[in-house]
C-alpha cells in the first residue's frame, strides 16, 4: 500500500535541474502496485520539485523568471540572520514548492510526453539533494 | 482504496480557466470511498492546477500576474529548440504547477465556499486537456 | 488508513505566517500511521500553505517577493465585483497554492532540518483559518 524511496541528486548550484521521471517510475514498477500517486518530495527548504518539459531553454527560462522574483544578488532580510547569500533560494523555493504529486494507472505515470518531473536546485551553491518518492496505492 | 478518473476540457488558450470542482466532486461521490485525498493533475507541461475564487476578475487578475513573471511576447531560449511561441507557457506551468490535492471527509470536499478547483490554460493556443482525478482513500 | 484533522489558526493579516509542523507532526503520531503523506491543505482562496526555513527573515522575503508578483495597492479586476481590497490576496494564493504534500517513514515527517511547514496569510485582514491535515498512509 505505501512503498518509500529516497533518491540522491548532486546538483552543481542555482539553475541546475534534474529529471526525476524515470526514478519516479521506476519506484511505481518496483512497488507492484497498479494504481495510486507517487509523491515526488524534496527534502530541504533551498530546492523544488515541478514538472516541466525537459529541455535545456525551459530550464533555462525558468531560472530567468526566477531571478525577476528574486534576483540572486538582491538584498534579503535572511542574508541578515546567519550571513547567508541564499536569500534568493528560500523564496524561489517557497514559491516552486517542494513536492508534486503523480496519478498513475496501469502501474504507469499519467505524465505527458513532454512532461517531465523535475528537481530545481535554487540554492546558491551545489548540494546533494534527498528526494523521498512516496508511492501511495493499491 | 483507488479510483481513477480522467476529465477532458476544451480551451481556448492563454487565460482561459475552468472550474473543475463539480468534476472532481463527483468522482468523489461516486468512488464509494468516505475519507481521503484527491489528486488533480492536468497531463501536459503548458497548463496549470490550482485553487482560486472562480470569479473573471480573479482569473483575469492572475492571468495579468503571469503576465508580469513571464511575458507572453518575451523571447524565451525554448522558442530557439522548435520554433515554439509559448515559452511563457512553459514557464508559467513550472510556476502554477500541475497538481492540487483536495482533502475529503463524509464523501465532500473540503473546500471554502469561495474556493474552486481551477484548470488555467497557460498554452499560446486552444487546446483539450486530460485532467486526472485520483481519489485515494478508505 | 485515513486521519483526518483540522487545526485552527487565527492570523493578523497579510505576511503573517505559521510553523504548522508541530500540528502536523502530531497528527501523524495520533494516527498510529507508519508511513503515507500528509496533504496538509488551507481551506480558503486568500491563503497559502508550502514549505520554508521558518524564521522572520525567510518570511519577510517571501512577503515582499509576492508584493512585486502582487502589489497589495495595485489595481485588481476582483476589486470591482464585491468592492473588495483584497486582490493581491487571491493572486498570491493561486501561485503559491494551498496544499502541500508531505511524506512520512517511521511515524516521521521527511523534511529537513530547515524546512517547516508553513501557513501563508495572504488576506489583507486577520482570519481565522481551517487547515486540514489528511494523513493516508498505513
Amino acid at each position: 500500500m505505501v512503498a518509500t524511496h529516497t533518491h540522491a541528486v548532486s546538483t552543481t548550484g542555482q539553475g541546475d535541474a534534474h529529471d526525476l521521471t524515470r526514478a519516479v517510475a521506476k519506484a511505481v514498477a518496483s512497488s507492484g502496485l497498479a494504481a495510486g500517486v507517487a509523491t515526488v518530495f524534496v527534502v530541504g527548504s533551498t530546492a523544488g520539485v515541478t514538472t516541466i518539459e525537459f529541455e535545456p531553454g525551459v530550464v533555462a527560462d525558468v531560472d530567468r523568471a526566477l531571478e525577476q522574483v528574486a534576483p540572486r544578488d538582491g538584498d534579503y532580510r535572511h542574508h541578515l540572520r546567519w550571513g547567508d547569500d541564499n536569500g534568493s533560494s528560500h523564496v524561489r523555493a517557497a514559491l516552486v514548492g517542494p513536492s508534486v504529486s503523480i496519478p498513475f494507472a496501469g502501474s504507469r505515470l499519467m505524465l505527458g510526453t513532454w512532461q517531465q518531473v523535475v528537481l530545481l536546485e535554487l540554492d546558491t551553491r551545489p548540494r546533494t539533494r534527498d528526494v523521498v518518492i512516496q508511492i501511495v496505492g493499491e
